[in-house]
């Protein structure tokens, strides 16, 4: 909105698939606010969203890497770096998956290749970055590095598996690499936990509309939309905030505050009221998640 | 259950009104476990509630004391220690009020004279039971001191007002008294963060019922009751925890630790299902808190 | 640095004493950022420090106000209002100070009277600005108030007293008017944790200086100045921020993440070998806090 | 020192390694709390030290099982029913090695196929301890799952490297699978987050003997030591905490909620005092960790 917040700065984004991706909407927005990026997914990925329209849009290109395979990412720096003619500033890491959520493997019956794949690529992967950005001395002196996260990593939500396990680790390794690159080369680093957000990979949680139905009468603000995210991620790249590191900072209205809010509990009252009468119409097993 | 948990320990409990009082199951539970105790209340309390029944159960005498009153607090001390013949080993702090819930007003519009009160009565009267204990050296070395909290002082629930504000102030008191009783006497200073609970006291709280049916689906292991909470309590009195101090211990079967369960998840389902159909039979305004 | 972070905004400020003050910082990047803003403080401070110099950098006036005091908090806002001609949009308040701190009595000698007037003048001060600024619907749409902390809140830090717990009480204040405004009125409120910061408030405290050199040393980015701390302000009074609320967010260099950095270790290690040796130079007795 | 607070209680104690291993001391103080228990660990461990010693002391068994592998893990389990004639009661879980610590790999120049190997043996072990014990359905009802872990998961300690992300990791999997087994049979899973311990395991740390000098002053009551874990760790698996899950209990002598101490303040300023003399005592390198 102010048209010049991160004029002058360059950044690599990770993760934009489509345009309900919060990547994309950073992407969109840091070249508003006068931004150059370069952008970077998956093979996979690129052939699946349509991530070449954002490139146009933001007039850069698109790096194909796999951010779990530290070769790729060394040749994504490298382009990186030869794009911008140099090092630059800031990186986004908007990545997560979970095979055993994609394969309706249950939390008490994990696949334990799966995890290992879902703690590489939604967390290990952002470590990589990291120190290959590092290694090839990638970021500009009070550079800023953020990833996505999501309070489960604090608190339990039935239905997100073994993606809680691997946001946990992912803040863990902001905290980690965020005291090593910031007392050489005073990289900040932080994770940002966003509200329920329907992008393509929130729509794999299990019941994610009901969740996101809860935490926006919980939310005394509503819910963060992808938007808003994108705005607050602005922030946090810009020279506003360049004592903040280490932080898993909370942008979702207010909720992860919440014990209870009223109009949550007026929904939850009905619920209740109605708890016998209708329990034909949820066929529920005991071990359901 | 071991009947000796606390045996050769004497301490001194705040706040048992009634059968229902958590201190009064903490009263009757350290007495099992070997202690010896002295009971005290306020003069309207030992009136209101039937402290005697328990004083005489427990083989012990209560002693009347206002704890926002420094005298009575020093008088309460002198006594305590006439009774067991010098110093002991334990206080449990269990007390709190809030004249701005009692007489209806909101959050929003709190009279400052009863927000002092709260603020006196429910947090600031362990400060003062702790300073006054610790100049007449009443607490023996590894001594122990235990107030009763609640989520509120960290996440907000709609109707809980200025208690919110009394409980973080009470928690502070804990770590920062903790600190000096600990460095000095060893002397260890917790709060436990206790599910809602249908005391007397409890039961002045807006919409407690249905907290606690919210609570109690949201917790794995269901709410803590009064009498669990007791046992957990003797434990922070006894030899086994001597090295934990300055926590806020949870004891809420895991409420806490939750953002949320699918046996919640499912009552609010419902309760979304019929949000209008049913919304003439609830007759809030848009103000209601 | 952009020039128009905050235009169109309209503020008020309480607690410029002088060019130390982080509140001081925060007017003069306000303006500088597109605001228009008010400046308060009491009759005291006004005559102590020389904000009316600040006033006339700003383009603006100062109104006088305790803000213990509900009647000359209505009178300020009022006041506010007719300078804007209306409602405004963001509040700081960075307002704290603890008689028992100066005075000298220790944590475990509190007078409870100067007790009552920390927790009034550094936390319940800021439930009373909110609650009149609502009363008066004072506030436009998504306004954001801001108050300022620190980590004495969490954890605890010699001689730092009292203010500890009206710390605590203030971010809790903070969570549970968020609560309330929030859903009203998309009125954010948030805690800043800042760095120990060589203000005068600051200076008051036992043994800051030592203190921010260990945090200095701890800190991988190094604390947090006053001019870091008013950017940061800043940008959760923009738009860019709209969905973080009931927030206490550490402005800190790092500090609150770091268990032990290999610098402040360096440090400590030598203290450890001179330990003995230099004993009589510190006569500390057994007392001290 | 009951004698009997874990009178009937059954449970399965991972990594004893020597006597001076917590998971030793736990052995021998819950059996003399009246419990019995199976041993286990690598073939390796009961190789390099001298659990068959202890398994004598407590009068029974020690079952080899690489607890990163699931079929070890579930002819654990199988014998570990078999030994107690059906299911039982806890289980201890007191397992980590990073071979990115042992080969000296600093934690901005990771092996990955060692942190996998970190996150295996020290994280999703534990998983994979309930994930089997849960599908043989070892645990009775209100049974106790207890992991030990460190601060290092929540802040920064230098030289604490992937150790830090991993017990970060083992916290989150403590919740996650503390709901699930919590909500079926009222098994609570916690973690102990226990002071620096000169453990065999701690020893391989960098700089540990310093850090615990801090440590051991920053902490009111003193560090905890692996016997005063032992007696914590009994009440967990006792009756007396049965509503107790998926938290992170710190057992630390109150370090968790220090800022700063008098007494590590005195050290740490004579440090400062001698920063410059010394200086080329301390040949540390710009890059050290």
């Amino acid at each position: 909105m102010t048209g010049n917040l991160l004029k002058g700065k360059k950044g690599l984004i990770f993760g934009a698939l489509n345009e309900h991706s919060i990547a994309w909407k950073v992407a969109e927005r840091a070249v508003e606010e006068g931004a150059e990026i370069v952008l970077t997914n998956t093979a996979v990925s690129i052939r699946m969203g349509n991530i070449s329209e954002l490139a146009d849009k933001c007039n850069t290109i698109v790096i194909p890497a796999d951010a779990t395979n530290v070769a790729d990412l060394e040749n994504l720096i490298d382009k990186t770096m030869e794009h911008f003619g140099g090092s630059f500033d800031f990186i986004l890491h908007s990545i997560g998956m979970s095979p055993n959520v994609r394969k309706g493997r249950h939390y008490d019956d994990l696949d334990y290749d799966f995890l290992q794949k879902t703690l590489d690529i939604s967390a290990i992967s952002f470590h990589k970055v990291i120190q290959v950005a590092r290694k090839k001395d990638a970021l500009n002196e009070w550079g800023s590095i953020v990833a996505l996260s999501y309070i489960a990593a604090q608190r339990t939500l039935y239905g997100y598996n073994d993606m809680a396990d691997a946001k946990a680790l992912l803040e863990s390794i902001a905290r980690s690499f965020g005291y090593i690159y910031g007392r050489e080369k005073h990289v900040r680093i932080n994770t940002v936990s966003q509200s329920p957000t329907p992008t393509t990979a929130g729509n794999g949680v299990l019941g994610l509309g009901d969740l996101m139905s809860f935490a926006e009468n919980m939310s005394p603000l509503g819910n963060a939309s992808a938007e808003d995210c994108a705005d607050y991620v602005l922030t946090l790249f810009s020279d506003f905030t360049r004592k903040v590191t280490m932080q898993n900072l909370y942008h979702d209205g207010g909720f992860s505050s919440m014990g209870m809010s009223r109009r949550a509990m007026r929904t939850y009252e009905k619920g209740m009221r109605f708890e016998d009468v209708q329990e034909h119409q949820y066929p529920f097993g005991k071990t359901d998640e």
